[in-house]
């Protein structure tokens, strides 16, 4: 693994490229505020809602920079990437709006659903056993037989570069809000939405801070933030499943540089804070999303009287199997 | 009963007037798009979501224009109304802010949940038995005691004039997108909401086809639509629990007057487009709400290559018992 000295580390003139690039592919979610939230927080919320985002989540944005920032000839052999989750369904959109092929290695115990969602989209699937070394060496062959450009889900400059779209559009939308902020809280898993976050704010609003919002049971990001280096956990398990992946180089440049703190929720509040909004505001997202109102409401203190942007990160999740369906 | 010749007719007069006097008191909800299901149906579908609404639901702008409508002497003695749904939560809520009193009749079998919501906005409950001879005789008691305004939930030309401001905004937020429309499908319960959107579009908009979707299991409409008279059914059963009430005097003027077509889909038919709009759409919203899209993938040739306004009148659901667990 390459350190993140040696790896392109993304400036906010790549965001804005990233952005005009985009645009046309992605939609710019809504901001949307719910006088109830407030008034159970004492904060003011902005919710951006990348859950009404094209393939259900933010990670369209990285996945569309990469994908139309290709030149023609590389394009022509497509894209690869191992996921089985909102990363491959946005990478197989993106790569069908270019009308490229997109690879995408995924473990056969994948539920039908994820799998059925990447066909839909165009995605082609090649299935590994459900372990690192099957991932890797199905990865490697589908790589070398291709010539596809590989997008990782997130320690990627193009993909950081594309997520940090999603602050500069809600940075432009709160204009409609009489103001700035004085936070923005995003979920953390591997960090790509933080380090976009980050590269932006860092830049256009270099006040604003950002916290990362971690499940308690994946909490690698925030040990690592404590320790002053990455520490990645072996298969971590929580009902925030975008989130169980480690930091890499790229990310943890962007973390242990810009990110002021990461609080961290447990199951059980992250379910409840999830069933909050669906009731009170009346949108479906995934258990990763809620993971941000889950730390606000369990450190009242650090958010009360302040203005806080929250990333609402997706919105893909199995409606037969909710969390509160599990008790 | 009143026949509707007896009873005031409201005229879009009284729905400009009632927009002015709600407008403070509700929400301007979003008109939302879904290119996956304009792609599915071959229409171009706007989506008024009424689900984003204060207490959850279009029932609080005719509530609210009943509240705030009320002079001062008339308003000390409060407002009174018998309901176990989004009416009873709505009148509460615009009661609230008045800051008047909101006497609810309301049988004790009624789920927990719903007592809870209404206590939460303010409503005085009293418990009748769950029959409609016990409906009366408490409601005529607390009536007598209070002196509280009778609100019906839809014969009542406050009411219908209030549920009107929606299609005005609808009509007004079409700018945005470029143009009119050539139909509005909205539910039909006891036709408050439908008579409302004749209303306005009779005079703003004429030749936008109202169309009305309902249960087949509670197809009193469809069946009083085609007989050319009110028929009543005794205790319907339907998983679009909000649908299941009778018209009235007031909402047949409207339904004989201006519907162009009531047309109905099957239990599975609205739950299956339920699921669909949380799926595609990432939003939360009753069963009632997803007749319109039921009714129009079962009638594709109606609306292919038409603009088509969708009323989606509300999110209050129980999330704990979503109709596809219950398979």
């Amino acid at each position: 693994m390459k350190d993140a000295a040696e790896m392109y580390i993304p400036t906010f003139d790549d965001v804005r490229a990233a952005y005009e690039r985009v645009k046309p592919h992605i939609h710019r979610t809504p901001v949307l505020r719910s006088s109830y939230l407030d008034g159970l927080t004492g904060a003011e919320l902005f919710f951006k809602c990348e859950n009404f985002q094209k393939a259900g989540a933010f990670k369209v944005r990285g996945a569309s920079n990469a994908v139309f920032g290709l030149s023609d000839g590389e394009a022509r052999k497509g894209v690869a990437t191992h996921s089985s989750g909102n990363h491959a369904l946005s990478l197989s959109y993106a790569a069908g709006r270019r009308g490229i092929p997109c690879h995408v290695v995924m473990p056969r115990t994948a539920p039908q659903a994820k799998k059925d969602a990447v066909r839909g989209y165009g995605g082609i699937i090649t299935e590994c056993e459900p372990s690192t070394s099957s991932r890797e060496e199905y990865f490697a062959r589908v790589h070398a037989e291709t010539g596809a450009d590989f997008v990782h889900p997130y320690n990627d400059p193009r993909v950081i570069a594309g997520q940090g779209t999603c602050s500069l559009e809600l940075m432009e939308q709160m204009k409609d809000f009489g103001g700035g902020l004085d936070m923005v809280v995003a979920p953390i898993g591997g960090g790509g939405m933080i380090s976009g976050t980050c590269l932006t704010l860092a830049t256009i609003a270099p006040d604003v801070k950002v916290i990362a919002a971690e499940p308690e049971q994946a909490d690698d990001a925030a040990r690592s933030f404590r320790a002053g280096r990455i520490i990645a956990d072996d298969a971590p398990e929580t009902i925030a499943d975008g989130l169980k992946v480690p930091l890499k180089e790229l990310t943890w440049h962007f973390v242990s540089t810009y990110v002021a703190d990461v609080l961290t929720a447990s199951e059980t509040e992250i379910v409840d804070a999830m069933k909050l909004i669906w009731q009170r505001m009346k949108i479906v997202m995934e258990p990763s999303s809620a993971v941000p109102l889950a730390t606000i409401l369990k450190n009242p203190d650090t958010f009360r009287g302040k203005r806080v942007g929250v990333i609402v990160t997706g919105g893909n999740v199995d409606l037969a199997k909710l969390p509160w369906m599990q008790a």
